[in-house]
């Protein structure tokens, strides 16, 4: 008998949630005709994650001079390429229906989340990015500034299982580290300080959670577990699990 | 007579105002020939605001997988078949020439308030949210944040007399309520503090007005007339009429 | 023989300038066969700097009402009647490439810098709003607050030299003043506190820095070569070179 839940980073966990967005996208298009194109050209006319996946990301990220048919092929061309994307992507599915009480189900993650999806446009340009592919990486990058207001830096390193709520006006400079589940929430700044050159951006560890607005400015660490406070302003490193950044919030009851 | 300023929430209301934007859109096709078959497309070819605003919000919001004639029959649908859909945003309308110094006609904010017509496109996806339409208002709610980098949780119940003030990067969170005549300003965040689930975000009294970047978690009651502070973190009641969250301006002056 | 850098704001700086975008472009197209159309699009068949801006630039703003061809027009009408809107785009790229580590090349910034191409909206809606052509000044401006989220009121009068890194939020108020060579992050607020009318809005001298999500409200002065700190609200003067608005970082450490 198949497991009520396959084990993690398997190919049976891509393709036990791709079955569910698919059961999820036939319910919703039943119950919702103005929604059944919609669902069929994002979801159900294709015959896997990295297909649906790809094909939305293109629609959202095209542009009059950089065409969907280009951005669709490099996105597939990754996704199968690197099974390391697309476990990341599932992760960061998992990661938004168990830590989102607003996530209602998988294809909503998928349709509508603009931090699940910079995501995974940005894992693609980091890949870019390690070839040596630049321009692209850039270009792309670019598109995802514009369309969700999200601004990942190429070479930003970003782990799985990552939640980026609600997700406009994140900024993450070019020498920051994500660790894994992490989760960060919109306004939150991984910047410099604009005093160094060379690795000069923040290291987030496993399991962060960073308050929205919070800005985070040079290269410092923020040990794993630690939560960081909405609107607080933090220049030094974080111990692992500490409460940090807390105080504006108190101050300000 | 026709009174020079007719009774609120009255359908005479509704129809001076449309004259009103209708004699703007005239004088500036006239002065400005370059806007002359925009203005033609978005206020003078339709014979009321529910159709104009209707168009208007489908070109902004449509996609090349949601369709802006799908948009269109669904704002038109809601706006004519509730009357309270159309006094509200007829009373946006009037707060921002009221509250906003910058806005110099009903013409301006309907065409190029993003604020205005985020609003006007959450109240038709909150509408869908009681409707059990709760996929199609999730779409909508996307497209929203995608477009205009508004993110109001289509659950979320907002009174008239809203304005959204510059409105890049405001959000309002699933359980939040917003009442009558406030005024919040871009970056405002009513949100969770990530530690409740159920009924978990502010609630905001009528005629209360919310600083740039102020953050507000929590199931806390801010109370009618209220101020609080640009770049504040409020996490608890704050009492009608008192000016919150104002110590962080005061520390940093 | 040519000098390695041409003097400042003469028409030699621009196609020098220029130049250097057209040879990066080669090499990218030569690099990046997937991205050799786009390039010939946007940079390698213009003859000028004007026209590769302009061409860019209304392919980014324009709307299924508001075309590309008006645009283009405009944008070329206005970058060739005014050699000191030309001036002022050379020299915000030399800004870029800089002040910024993250800035690779002239193209990149001129492709991919949302806040290079707002600003250069912003000083044709300027230049509009100065000839008493309010209307289009401020479709422009709408355009630009929804594709970029950046919110520069058409009356606000910005120098050049000018940085806006990330660019995310940024929002200034219609009678802030702007001095030269000055940068400013994102999420950064010049805006007004509510109470005033008129002449309202943050005046910023030659050479400021203000650091990510600052909020600056009312008139005040920011003196030349201050610093003011990210996450800081200031509500009054900051004397010249000094470091303002940095206790909350300081506080937060």
């Amino acid at each position: 008998a198949v497991p009520a839940y396959p084990p993690p980073e398997s190919e049976e966990e891509e393709s036990w949630v791709w079955s569910q967005i698919k059961a999820e996208a036939r319910r919703d298009a039943e119950s919702e005709p103005a929604l059944a194109s919609y669902l069929y050209a994002t979801v159900l006319s294709h015959p896997s994650l990295p297909r649906s996946l790809s094909f939305h990301l293109a629609n959202k990220l095209c542009s009059s001079t950089l065409l969907s048919t280009l951005l669709y092929d490099l996105f597939l061309a990754s996704f199968s390429a690197n099974p390391s994307l697309r476990s990341a992507a599932v992760a960061d599915l998992l990661a938004a229906r168990q830590r989102d009480p607003a996530c209602a189900s998988f294809s909503h993650c998928l349709l509508n989340y603009k931090g699940f999806l910079a995501i995974q446009a940005h894992r693609v340009a980091h890949l870019l990015w390690l070839q040596h592919r630049g321009p692209l990486a850039l270009a792309l990058h670019s598109r995802v500034a514009d369309v969700f207001a999200v601004d990942i830096h190429p070479a930003a390193r970003v782990g799985k299982g990552i939640l980026l709520d609600h997700a406009t006006g994140l900024v993450i400079g070019e020498t920051a580290v994500v660790g894994n589940n992490v989760s960060l929430l919109h306004h939150v700044t991984l910047g410099g300080t604009g005093k160094a050159v060379g690795d000069r951006h923040p290291k987030i560890g496993d399991g962060v959670l960073i308050g929205a607005g919070a800005t985070i400015l040079g290269n410092v660490r923020i040990g794993a577990g630690a939560k960081i406070g909405a609107g607080s302003v933090v220049l030094t490193d974080v111990p692992p699990r500490l409460v940090g950044g807390k105080e504006k919030p108190a101050r300000h009851e």
